[in-house]
C-alpha cells in the first residue's frame, strides 16, 4: 500500500491521476497547507523540501519518494505501466516529463503568483510569464499536430503535463488557435481514472480561499 | 558519437560536466543563442522546445534528446555511470535531479531575470526569487550536513545541482552560514573532469554581453 501526501494543486493531480490509471490502491494523507503541516518535521523527513507531493511505499520498506516527477518515474518503473521498457521510448517519456518539470509547471506557477497572489500588481511579470506559458504551450501543440499524445502511448509526460496545462484559465493563458492542444486536453480529461484522480483529494477551498492562503503562504 | 548542442550556461554545463565525468567522447557544436540559431528548424527538429543543450546520439540510430535532466538520465543509463543501478538508489538520485529541474534552475533563473536583465527594476521580484533561492539552498545544506553528496555516491544529480548553485553570485544569492552547502560546492570545482565541463564550450561573451545578448532574448 502507498500513502500519498498531497493537496488539491497540479503537482499534486499528478501522482492522484498516475496511481487512480494503474490502479495501485493508496492511502489518501491530505496535507492542510494553509496549516503549514508540509514544514513540521515529521513531513520534512519524508521530503527535506517540505512540499506536496510525496509518496512512502508501505509495500517496499516505507521507501520515500518526493518530486512529483520522481514519484510518477517511481511508480511507472513498480508497475510497468503508463511508460515503455525500451531505452528509447522511456527516453522520450522522460524528455517530456522534464519540460513539464523545467517549463510549463513553474512558468505557470510564476504566472499563477504574479496573476493572482503576489502583493503587488506588476504587469510587466504577468506579460512575461503568460508570454513564455503560451509559448510553450505553442511548443506541445506543434508536437501534438503529429503525435496523438506526447511520447508514444498515453503516458506519465501526458499526465504530469496535462495536470498543468488543463489550468490555463487560472493565470489567464490564452489557448486560442491550438486545437491540438485543445484536442490533446479534452481527450486527458474524458479519461474515467483523470476523472477520479482530479477530485482527490476533493478541492476544499473556493476561489477566494485560495487566493488568501497562497498570498499567506508568499508572506 | 555524441554530438552536443550547447553553450556556455548552467544547463549546458551539466551535460558537459557529465560526459566529461563519463569519458564518454562527443563533438561540441556550439550555438551562439544571440545569432536564435536555436529557434531555426534544423535545431527544433531536434529540440521541439528550442534551448540548450540537446545531444543527438550518432551511435544509436542518431537518437535525438532535450532536456538537460533528460540528458543526463539517457548517459547515466547509456554507460552505467554516475547513478545506481539498484531501485532506490535510482529513485534518490532521480529525487534530488527533480529537486534541480523543478526548483533550483527555475527559481535561479528568475532571479537572473530580475536581477540582471529584466528592462523593468522590480525590487519586490528580485526579493521574491532570492528569498526563494536562499529557501532552496537551505535544503541542499541540510541535506549535506549528514550526506557526502546529495544521493549516495557523487552522481548526476550533483551535477545539476551544482551546474546552478555554484553561481549563487550572479543573481546574489547569500550563502554565507550554508556551511555544508559551501563545502559540497568546492569539492566538487575540484574535480578534473568538472574543470573541464565547465569550459566546454569556453565562455566568449564578457559579462556586459552576456546582459545584452540575455535582454535582446527577453524582448
Amino acid at each position: 500500500m502507498i500513502d500519498l501526501y498531497t493537496a488539491a494543486t497540479p503537482n499534486g493531480w499528478k501522482v492522484s491521476i498516475a496511481l487512480e490509471e494503474m490502479d495501485l490502491p493508496y492511502t489518501l494523507r491530505q496535507i492542510d497547507l494553509s496549516s503549514g503541516a508540509q514544514k513540521e518535521p515529521w513531513f520534512t523527513a519524508i521530503n527535506p523540501n517540505g512540499r506536496i507531493p510525496a509518496i512512502v511505499d508501505r509495500a517496499n520498506g516505507e521507501f520515500a519518494v518526493f518530486e512529483s516527477g520522481a514519484i510518477l518515474l517511481y511508480l511507472a518503473e513498480k508497475t510497468g505501466k503508463l511508460m515503455p521498457a525500451d531505452e528509447k521510448g522511456r527516453s522520450r517519456v522522460v524528455q517530456w516529463l522534464m519540460f513539464q518539470m523545467g517549463g510549463i509547471g513553474p512558468m505557470m506557477g510564476q504566472a499563477n503568483v504574479f496573476t493572482r497572489y503576489f502583493p503587488e500588481h506588476l504587469p510587466a511579470a504577468i506579460e512575461r510569464y503568460r508570454r513564455e506559458c503560451r509559448r510553450l504551450f505553442e511548443v506541445l501543440d506543434g508536437h501534438l499536430a503529429n503525435h496523438e499524445y506526447l511520447a508514444g502511448d498515453y503516458s506519465i509526460a501526458d499526465i504530469a503535463n496535462w495536470s498543468w496545462v488543463h489550468t490555463h484559465e487560472w493565470p489567464g493563458i490564452d489557448v486560442a488557435g491550438l486545437d491540438n492542444l485543445q484536442r490533446w486536453v479534452a481527450a486527458i480529461a474524458a479519461r474515467p481514472a483523470v476523472q477520479r484522480g482530479i477530485v482527490s483529494p476533493a478541492r476544499q477551498e473556493n476561489p477566494e480561499e485560495q487566493i488568501a492562503r497562497a498570498r499567506a503562504m508568499l508572506a
